[in-house]
Parts: structure tokens; C-alpha cells; sequence
């Protein structure tokens, strides 16, 4: 075994496949969001970013920073310990505090990232219910599969977003045998929406349990950022709502939140929590006052919205493949790796544009995508520049436009190309 | 199956074998560590942190401060995503620059947790290794166990520092197969130090690679603080060292070093890394800046190591049963679950000392142990009031003192109780 050519070997092979991938270094500019400086090859250049996660751009809000300096000026950059070992700070209490009033619940539960937080959540749950059957929608995010995974318990797939497809299976497993239905409320490369009310129902018929995971939504639905299960008005009909700091509200980690003994299970007996040091008392205060702006601000939320439709609109008028979605999130249809490739190099290079490219295994072959995340700092006289330049891009690489030839649904109904073929996951 | 009365009784059962944890509620007080507040039954009392994993105040340090604040105010609350999604801000790159440099490695990888880094690097390189045999000390890292485990590769427990059994696993695999080595340098709960060198021979002579995790280490030791491997002149003979920036480091995050192949197919195989926020900017820039400070700074390592050898100095006149350790770790045996939690209680109610009980599965049973960590600000007046607590404290319980009538070696050797007698883990 020559160790060295073996690892040599493994990225040649990436490279060989296309699936070597290359981060960009960024650096963001405060009071210039969705501006940032992009280095490469001794050179700094000013792009504009069109596929952040920091969907709100709360991560430069003047109070969340202020409240991210005062307590690193007050405690300190670090926890110093897990948070059994000295680590559990006071920001961190109000943090889970705050969360758990966020989203209705009795107790809520933060780790270092929304990974961690699914893998051991649902790995957890599923391993101390007694012959426990977990019901996974096959689109689950990959840390709610290791989760899935981990648990070592008994796992079906249900087909996407099917509700006929889930009760089946529940009434297979009958309704005295432990269950739990692992779902999301928004899936983050389609931009679809789980009928969360619909599964509710059936976890009640057949006696589950019922675990949400609320990433894309936390902060950017309902009427004080709980998510689509706040919107819906269904939070108290899901056991357990996970979500994420690292979103909208701007920070770091991620999180769960249900009654007090669910939460404690999961904090007494996830290796993954008690082995790692805790998140920084200062990222914990620029979170709580994330959260606290959040939920009684609406203004970025309508933001949001208001230009993620304008987004769908102006890239649609011009015949780009905007995949349909119910939210903010924009997929536009490419259909190849190479291709899709191609497009973000050329956006980034030629336009100062960055967007990731998706493709597999993010995604089913063929349905590769851009996928664009509109914020409310991405104005009207940007959306026009995105959509100019990837109309450069199209018609310079060949990518299809929109076939208008085929029936099309109107724009409005987010039904601009016909729904995915193949969906792999689970 | 009732969800909520099920979960209900496993917390029930927690506390009936008295292993439910109740996390201390700390604010951390710049300028006067290890002093920290306490909040409890609506009260908030001035306690001393003899706990913290914070090894050398630096996350009290003003250059390690201002650089997170500095950061967060250019450049905001969070990275905004993945590393792969506009989440390598320029910090990071730096970060890893550094980290690189001070392994003396051609490359670096941070992770959002220590935990993290160890569970997805090890589990990577173990699956991507066709067939792989791990070797694994039997006293390692909870985080590293869950990283074989999930490698899916064979492994080999070694009896804990014992390089002859290490050998004998080594011969029976044979130079062809590809076999891991994990180990770490110092560690935690005994403060024994690995036989780094013995190690590197057998993986030289064999045909192995290896893996040490240093995160009790790195900042410490070391004339840059690289760890002990830096200090023994070994890091170049060790394929990948593993550190944390949480511990000594002062703020979040673990890391790999390795060759640029190694560290390149982890970042490109490891979902726990690929699909996961990074860290924020102002929490790397934060690193960095530590990281640098120490490289060049001995005073804090020389200040830890004089405190620690106070401490165990000090305890030890008092008969208190300071455990034998080479490190800057000071573990102080009970012996019993029960007597551990009594006397942490009474240390901080009575004494206003935080010190965590380490009980089973954490240690053996029948070692139980309280655990201190003194700092470069833990000044001898903290270390005499630290023993005029313990000694009314193991008075008033009844804790065995150390039994002066067996033969004992030299405070200076740290032989001052007998080994432990059994080991678990793995």
C-alpha cells in the first residue's frame, strides 16, 4: 500500500469526474451585503453573491454584531468547555430560552451545527424508542440520513412529499410499534414545501412521533420567524421543530426544540453534544438578538419575498428555465454537470457573479441547476444584472431557455419547466 | 406506545443512577478569569472555574478579542453558508494557512468542532482505504471511536499506550494491508502522554499510516506550540495530526493537517464537512490571531506548567490523592460516583469552586475523579484556597486521603497513587 499515490489517485479521479470542487475565498463586506471581495490569483476582485445562505442578511445587522462585540468584549471569544465542563454559558441558556418560546415548545436544545443537530437529534430518538421504525421522505437533507443511519433502527422511505405513499407504510407498522416520520418543511434545492398539516394528521391516526427539520423556513416564515409550521399555525401539532443559526438568523448552529423530556433525552444521551465544546457566548447573544429582531420585525421577511418574486419574474420574462418553487429559494434549470459548471465560471469570471453550481449527488442527474437565494438586500437593479448576465451565459454556452413551445403553466404558479424526473436520496 | 411517558421514564432513570447532568449556569468575566458568575435559584454568586478546557486564558486575551470584534464589524455575524457555498471566507483560508504551518504539513482543514474533525477524517480515510484495518488505542476519544465506527472499517483496540501489543496487531496484518493508527498525544482524564516515537517506528516498520489527535496539547507544548509532536521533533513522522482551536486556542473549531492529498480527500469525501455552515470569519480571525500569538509567545506555557506543578505540588503536601500525570491535567481520585458528585456539590455551594465530577463511563469505575486544569491565572492564592476547600471537603465526606502507609514514590515523579486499575473504551 503506497498511502501517498492512493490519496493522489482518489482526487485524480475527482478531477477525471468533474467533481473536484474549488472554494472560492470570499470575503463579505459589512454595509455592502450582497457585495464581497473575491480572491484568486493574487487578485482581489468585488463580486456580487447571489447563492448565500444568510438569507435575510441578518449576519450584518448592526445589532447583531454589536451584541457579538460587547459579549466577547464581556466573556470572552470562546466557551472554554463542553457544555457540561464549564462550557454552559449564560447566553447560551437565553439562547435556548428564546427558542424554545420561538417555536412553542417546552425546552430547547443548541449544538454547534444544524448537522449535528439532526444526526444527533433523530440517531438519538431512534435508538432509545424500543423497535423503534423510522419514515424518512426520500428528498431528507444528508445530516437527517446519518441520523437515520445512526440510530441503527429500522428505516422506510417515502416517496416525496406523499402522504399516500406514508400512510401505507404506517399502517403496515400498525399503531402500537414506535414511529417516528423525519421530514422537512422546506426542501432547499426545489424550494417545495411538505404538507406538514397532512402528515400531522396521519402521525395522530397511527400514533408517531413526528420530527420537522426547519432550516430553510426558521426566521423567513410566520409571523414571528417559527417557520412554516408557524405559519400553518401547526407547531403543536409536530413533536419536534430542529432549525438552524446559521441561516437567516445570521450565525452559528443549529438546533432542536419539543417538550422537556424529549429535549433532555437528547442532551443526556447524544454522544455528539456531551463531547464537544460549546458555541461561544458571543455567537449565542448575536443569535438570541437575531431571533429576538425577527420576531417582531417583518419587514425582512416581506423583503424577502417581495424580491425573491421579483427575482422569479424578470429571470422568467426573459425565457431563463426557472424551475418552480414556493419559496424563496430560485432554481434555474441547466440540465448538465459540465454545462453547469461551465455557467458559474463564466458568471463568476466574465460577470462577478457567484453561484454555486448543483449537481449530483445534490441532485438527480439531469436536473442539474443553478440555484439562486434572493435576499432583501438583492435590489431590482441587481436582479436585472443577474439576469442580463445569465442571458450572456445562456446563449454563449447553448444552455436551453425556457421552451415555450411546450404548454407552460403561467409564471405566476412557479410552473415555468415541467417537475423533476427522478428524485434519489432518503 | 406512549411517546411522552416513555421519554419521561428514561430521564427518571437518569437521575436514579445519578448520571442526569445539570449544566452550571457561567458568565465568564474578562479581566478577572477564572472567576465566572453563577447563576442559580434566581441568584447569581462570583465562583472560580477550576474546570476550564480555556488551558491559557486566551480567550480573555485582548489581540484574540479585538480580532473577532474587528472581523465581525467588516465583515458580519456569520460565513453565510457551506464551504462549498460561499461559507470559505478569507479568514478560514488564512486559518488553515496557519494551522498548516504550525504542523509543519503541506495543508489544513478546520471543522466547525473537534468532535467533527476527528469523526469525519478518520471515518473517511478508514473508507476510503480498501480494506483497512484500524488500530486504535483503547483509550481514545469518544469522537474517534464514533470516527472508526462509522468508517466501516476493521479495527484493532491496542491496550492504552502499549506498543508492544501495538506491534503484535501490526505483524499479524502484514506491510501489504493498509492499516490506520490512531492515537493521541496527551490524554485527558489521566494526563499520561502517548510513546509518540515507539509509535512512528512500528508505522515506519509496518507500512502503516497515523492519526494523533492533539487537542490537549496543541498551544501547550511545543516552542511553537504544535503540540507533542513539536516538542519531540516527530510531527514530520506523523501522516495527519488532528488539534482543536476550542482548548488552548481559546475559541471554536477543530482541525487536520496532512499532506495536501490526505487533507484534500477528506474535504472532498466527508459529508460532515461538505454539508455544514462554516465557521464565522470573526471566529477564524479570532484563531488566527491566537494561534500566531503563541507561536511566538512562551510566556503562557511556562506560567500553565509552573501553576499545574504548584497545584499538584501543594495538593499533594496535604495528603490530598493528586493522580500520577506528565501534563498540565491534575486529576484528584475519589473512587466513588456518589462521594465525586457530593464533594463537587459541596465545592461549589460551600466554596464557590466549579469543578466538574468525572464519573463512569468517562472513567472507570472505581476511578472517579475530579478533574483540574489549572491556567496560567490560577495564582497560587487560588491553589491554597483551592486546598483548604478539598481538605474540608474530603474531611466532611470522608474521602480517603492518600494512604501514606503504602509505599509511595516522590511527589516529583507524579506517582502518587497507584495506576488505574482497569481501562476501558476503545
Amino acid at each position: 500500500m503506497n498511502y501517498q499515490r492512493f490519496f493522489d489517485e482518489a482526487i485524480d479521479q475527482l478531477h477525471a469526474e468533474r467533481r473536484y470542487r474549488v472554494f472560492a475565498d470570499l470575503e463579505r463586506i459589512v454595509g455592502a451585503f450582497p457585495k464581497a471581495r473575491w480572491r484568486a490569483d493574487g487578485e482581489a476582485r468585488e463580486i456580487t453573491v447571489w447563492c448565500s445562505n444568510d438569507y435575510l442578511g441578518m449576519g450584518q445587522h448592526p445589532d447583531v454584531i454589536k451584541a457579538m462585540q460587547d459579549t466577547a468584549a464581556g466573556m470572552g471569544s470562546g466557551a472554554g468547555g463542553t457544555r457540561n465542563i464549564s462550557g454552559t454559558t449564560h447566553p447560551l441558556v437565553q439562547l435556548e430560552d428564546e427558542l424554545a418560546d420561538l417555536h412553542g415548545k417546552e425546552a430547547g436544545l443548541v449544538f454547534t451545527s444544524g448537522f449535528v443537530s439532526n444526526e444527533a437529534a433523530i440517531s438519538t430518538i431512534g435508538r432509545l424508542l424500543p423497535n423503534c421504525l423510522i419514515l424518512s421522505d426520500e428528498l431528507n437533507h444528508a445530516s437527517m440520513i446519518e441520523g437515520v443511519r445512526r440510530s441503527g433502527a429500522e428505516k422506510k422511505i417515502f416517496r416525496h412529499n406523499d402522504v399516500a405513499h406514508l400512510e401505507m407504510l404506517l399502517q403496515q407498522a400498525g399503531r402500537e410499534r414506535a414511529k417516528l416520520i423525519v421530514f422537512e418543511s422546506v426542501y432547499s434545492m426545489d424550494g417545495d414545501i411538505a404538507p406538514i398539516a397532512a402528515i400531522a394528521d396521519l402521525a395522530e391516526k397511527y400514533n408517531a412521533m413526528t420530527y420537522i427539520d426547519e432550516v430553510h423556513a426558521v426566521g423567513m416564515y410566520g409571523a414571528r420567524g417559527g417557520g412554516i409550521t408557524e405559519r400553518e399555525g401547526l407547531s403543536h401539532r409536530i413533536d419536534v421543530i430542529e432549525g438552524t443559526l446559521a441561516k437567516a438568523f445570521g450565525t452559528l448552529g443549529g438546533y432542536i426544540t419539543g417538550t422537556r423530556s424529549v429535549v433532555d433525552a437528547v442532551r443526556s444521551y447524544a454522544p455528539g453534544f456531551i463531547f464537544t465544546t460549546a458555541l461561544p457566548p458571543a455567537i449565542a447573544a448575536a443569535a438570541v438578538t437575531s431571533i429576538r429582531h425577527l420576531k417582531s420585525s417583518q419587514v425582512e421577511r416581506d423583503a424577502q419575498q417581495r424580491q425573491a418574486q421579483a427575482t422569479k419574474d424578470i429571470l422568467s420574462a426573459s425565457a431563463l428555465p426557472v424551475m418552480p418553487s414556493e419559496t424563496h429559494i430560485v432554481p434555474i434549470l441547466v440540465g448538465d454537470p459540465e454545462l453547469c459548471k461551465m455557467a458559474t465560471d463564466r458568471l463568476l469570471a466574465k460577470h462577478g457573479i457567484y453561484i454555486q453550481p448543483i449537481n449530483y449527488p445534490t441532485v438527480p442527474r439531469g436536473t442539474e441547476r443553478l440555484r439562486v437565494t434572493p435576499t432583501p438586500l438583492h435590489d431590482d437593479s441587481l436582479i436585472e444584472t443577474l439576469r442580463d448576465a445569465l442571458v450572456e451565459t445562456w446563449t454563449a454556452l447553448g444552455i436551453p431557455f425556457r421552451d415555450d413551445s411546450a404548454p407552460v403553466e403561467p409564471v405566476a404558479s412557479d410552473r415555468v419547466v415541467p417537475l423533476l424526473v427522478a428524485k434519489s436520496g432518503g
